[in-house]
């Protein structure tokens, strides 16, 4: 089987070269990309379906998608509505994303909201992060889908067989958090998911658990945050070994340590992060996506395809809510 | 003139050697510490308050508050609601800071809750996050007195002439954000402080602002997700470079400059943070202070006397209550 993936060449801030470059690469017998974007684009010999209309970065994300049906954006994830691809990968605004896709994808039954997971290249092994930003004013069953379609990902494509979750809170212990945490912390402790508890923002890079849960403006910060550091802190070490010999020979002995380094932790490295919790897979890639970073996404939204990673989702919020409905039905209890 | 500052000698992880070397360190003409702690406390010649309890870093805060009013701890903050001291540093469970705090020192005239205001070293020159974690479920007017209380703290201690605020949210538009940080964007709008809008926590450790503005839970996420990725990536990085003879040879000659990134980008290493809105000088230091933090915290602790930064955020609040009245009363508006 060959999984047809459907590409925004116009997405992302390096937008058409990286993403066709990066297209190219991920193209395989078992992937075939296909670009959607102007006439006359360089594809590198694939497909393309031709496009007339581009979103901005910057434009109102669901004014957008409304007034601009034929932009490549809108396009691709349309092809996934319409069966004319199994998945869709654009390096575009995530909120023009998430609106195309609500708008012609639109969420699985049941699911009150869909969530961005993402893979935290934590050093005790992936992670996934849900939500990281797909959503703002979060209710707690929003919290508890987002563990259930996280637990979904992390058993399917990081092939962990019976994935811990855990709670982003303020401390560790039950009673910490704000109401919204609170609440999630005893619909977690009733799910019948394998819940850890809390964990806090620092381990997040250490990897405490398989599957880490919050709202999506404090997952954005988190991840946010954790991104910058890397970057600021990579960038002043480079600055620092400038100003000596010393340094700068030194600088020149690590360099292969310090890529691998940044390689393995930097969430960006991943490609992409899943919006998950629609009827056909998504994947949302970094603005600043690079050829590889493309590529990895590609691959990543293909191997989400072959692990039908849909369809596991909406059997699992089916079984999620039916097992949380009894859990709060008094005559179902003990 | 010399400042007096209550220490809690049991406070920290490192309690009881680092605190009182910490203040051994710190103690000068302008400076003395007077430790809180037990009968027979090696306190290299300081002066010593006799306690009987101690307030476990695990314990339920406000109870353990309640329960142990002859720990070092409460001890400590009462100095300061007495008069016995000017300032109190602490290395103990924030909770427990906070609430003997609000009980016994108590918050100024019209402050609706007290914020932690911890200061980030970052590139372009250290700013303010406020709140990084005192309050959950914080509402607008709680973030634009947070706003406030970091413009006085940027001024008076990081000597800022106008500070610039912004917003910590999910993306850089007014629009971007939950509930919370939409009301928060336009009361700062209408604050008459310079407010530069919204930023993303990708920015923190660069350093786009002086004032960075959001409620606890996001603040510590950030806060937390940054001070783990410093540790990470700096562990990894040795790590990846014992593994081979050319990185270890690298790890030798890069060390001091690693150690210069880490002690200027680490938020830990600036000792502590302040908890502002009270009618006294707390400052909280982190859980894991060594000797050199916890004598940059008490000296911390001693500018803000100098600066008399209380009395300062006191007028402030005063001022910014009745700008926010004036903005808000239609008749008063053009």
């Amino acid at each position: 089987m060959t999984v047809r993936v459907a590409v925004d060449a116009l997405g992302g801030d390096r937008a058409p070269e990286e993403i066709v470059a990066g297209a190219a690469l991920a193209a395989a017998p078992a992937v075939q990309p296909i670009l959607f974007g102007p006439a006359g684009l360089d594809t590198l010999g694939l497909p393309l379906v031709r496009t007339t209309e581009v979103v901005g970065m910057d434009e109102h994300a669901a004014e957008a998608v409304r007034a601009k049906p034929d932009s490549s954006l809108v396009r691709a994830v349309r092809a996934v509505a319409d069966g004319e691809a199994d998945a869709v990968v654009s390096a575009g605004s995530t909120g023009a994303m998430l609106a195309a896709s609500l708008f012609h994808v639109r969420r699985l039954e049941g699911v009150h909201r869909p969530g961005i997971a993402v893979v935290l290249p934590a050093r005790r092994g992936p992670s996934v992060l849900i939500d990281s930003g797909a959503n703002a004013d979060a209710r707690p069953e929003h919290l508890l889908q987002f563990a259930h379609m996280g637990s979904v990902f992390a058993h399917e494509i990081l092939g962990v067989v019976d994935p811990e979750v855990r709670l982003l809170s303020i401390g560790e212990e039950d009673e910490k958090g704000d109401a919204l945490t609170l609440e999630a912390n005893e619909l977690l402790r009733a799910s019948g998911l394998r819940f850890a508890g809390n964990t806090e923002a620092r381990t997040l890079l250490e990897g405490e658990a398989d599957v880490v849960v919050c709202d999506g403006v404090t997952g954005n910060a988190a991840l946010k945050a954790l991104e910058g550091t890397i970057r600021t802190i990579l960038e002043s070490l480079r600055a620092e070994l400038g100003s000596s010999a010393r340094g700068r020979l030194g600088g020149l002995l690590i360099r292969p340590a310090a890529k691998r380094v940044r390689e393995r932790l930097d969430p960006e490295t991943y490609g992409g992060a899943y919006l998950l919790g629609l009827r056909g897979l998504v994947v949302i890639a970094h603005g600043s996506s690079t050829r590889v970073a493309i590529a990895n996404a590609i691959r990543l939204a293909a191997r989400g395809v072959e692990h039908d990673v849909v369809a596991r989702v909406g059997e699992r919020l089916q079984a999620g809510v039916l097992a949380s409905a009894r859990s709060t039905t008094p005559t179902a209890q003990k």
